[in-house]
């Protein structure tokens, strides 16, 4: 198995990227802390790098690869966020960089991983599928495989996006993220055990990809599933180090519908004026549909990313 | 005629609003310079309290109310979000607040002035209508009138805006602002001949209400017209103040079309990740159409306010 990642790993993690990559603000709404009964400390990741926390995952393990290992550049496979992350990351190296992108991925998202410089290569939307284009990839190029979830130097650097929170936040009663494979949520965990021990952890998983709720309450890790979820970003199955990581650090659940997150994500756009994605405003859903056990606290939100297809809107005009 | 305010009002005014107002984050984008061909730098009022600029100086006209004025509050007429600053900056204050909106107001805008307290009364959407309410109301009420932009607090108040931008930028070669009644870009050429003397100022302005440009050009002021331009928040007309303000400065005003506008606010969303309206979106579309004017400068460019009506965005989706 896998070695976890450390706090240690985060903090290296924190000092790798820091050239690189931004340290996004944390925005306050009254209107949305009225709302919820809660206080809402919104970490804003769309304001990230190539507009999503992946950047700092992709940026840590580009960053940590040798010389002799990035002379082959990098692949990876990614319905977008983590792909254009790992794309910007590599062009940050100056080494190459190859995506498998599965059918059906949002436009947008490709064009910014194509703008960004990587090469794309198509394939079906099986895992399978995905996997072993990777694999042939890595073959043929000598390419570092960096996983977009299920890889310890991409944890650790989501876990900047915690440590950054608390560092400017102070403790916080409880820290909200979405989880599609678990690198942030897993990442922040790290991060939150350490800067605020008495941090509960939560995360927000779509109905319709509920593979984290259902694997952590059978103990084990329950794949098998077809996602049928808005929330591109959280259609993958939840990574092997991740499951042992949220088991480890108590990570809670909270599974919302579809309806529920597109509700979140117009308010999100009409009181913060962040152009949040599906994938993000769930956090936000979580938290609204269990106002009483978040009453009266301070709760930190990761707004994980940003990368909306404008002409796409879950939403009908009135 | 009015006295106009000065630098020293700026500073009072920035003072005044410090307990109340944000300082706003000044946001950037690698590829929207490419695009632009020059360095900007985006103020980003959207995220102001009330999702306006136009919190600063309605804040600045409230707090400036001596004891014996606030006992009787406040008036304006406003199609959207000077009215919501002026709700707002009354709660602040605690004062009664009442607000003329025309037929055809943007909804959500409608519905922000109520949520913040005020009280509505509508009218027609002619100039001469509003104004009528307006001064009824103020006999009826003994409420001091806190003009939308032809009032020497508001526009001291606006101009704290280009006062922060400078304090972060240092000195630019340009700034940016679009002008409706021309509150923002009068304060703001106030604060920039100050801070950054020889920074240009630009006025962006539909050409659906070019009376601005008509008036610079005419040499008075020329505000004959029916606005026919999706920018709400620059229908009015160029206020006697705001003119002799923009004279004295020499400002610069650029005419836009809509279409420019909507394809320049669909890329503020995408890179910047921040909810503009078109109104805001107005100041990026004069810079591309003026790229020769701007290579290689450092620009600063203010947008406005990120009070969107979601239900009617201006595309279609594809």
């Amino acid at each position: 198995m896998m070695p976890l990642p450390s706090f240690d790993d985060v903090l290296a993690a924190a000092a790798r990227i820091a050239p690189h990559a931004h340290v996004t603000p944390v925005l306050r709404s009254r209107a949305l802390d009225a709302l919820a009964g809660c206080e809402l400390h919104f970490k804003a990741e769309p304001l990230q790098r190539a507009g999503a926390f992946k950047f700092r995952g992709a940026c840590n393990a580009v960053w940590a690869l040798t010389e002799a290992q990035a002379r082959h550049g990098v692949v990876t496979h990614s319905s977008g966020n983590h792909g254009a992350a790992l794309a910007l990351a590599s062009r940050t190296r100056g080494i190459a960089c190859h995506v498998v992108v599965p059918e059906g991925a949002v436009a947008s998202k490709l064009a910014a991983i194509a703008g960004y410089g990587a090469v794309l290569h198509r394939c079906a939307s099986t895992i399978a599928e995905r996997e072993r284009a990777c694999a042939q990839l890595q073959r043929d190029t000598g390419a570092t495989l960096v996983h977009p979830y299920a890889d310890a130097r991409v944890i650790a650097g989501q876990g900047t996006a915690a440590l950054e929170l608390l560092n400017e936040t102070g403790p916080l009663d409880a820290l909200v993220a979405p989880v599609g494979g678990g690198g942030l949520v897993s990442g922040c965990a790290i991060a939150a055990a350490r800067l605020a021990p008495g941090c509960r952890v939560h995360a927000a998983e779509p109905a319709g990809a509920d593979d984290t709720a259902r694997s952590l309450a059978a103990g084990e890790r329950r794949v098998d599933f077809v996602p049928d979820t808005i929330c591109d970003g959280l259609r993958g199955s939840l990574g092997e180090p991740n499951f042992r990581l949220l088991q480890a650090h108590g990570v809670e659940v909270t599974v919302v519908d579809d309806e529920a997150t597109v509700a979140a994500m117009r308010l999100l756009w009409q009181r913060l004026k962040l152009l949040v994605e599906p994938s993000s405003a769930i956090a936000l859903a979580a938290v609204l549909a269990r106002r009483d056990r978040f009453a009266g606290q301070r709760v930190g939100v990761v707004l994980s990313g940003g990368n909306v297809d404008l002409d796409a809107l879950p939403w009908s005009p009135a």
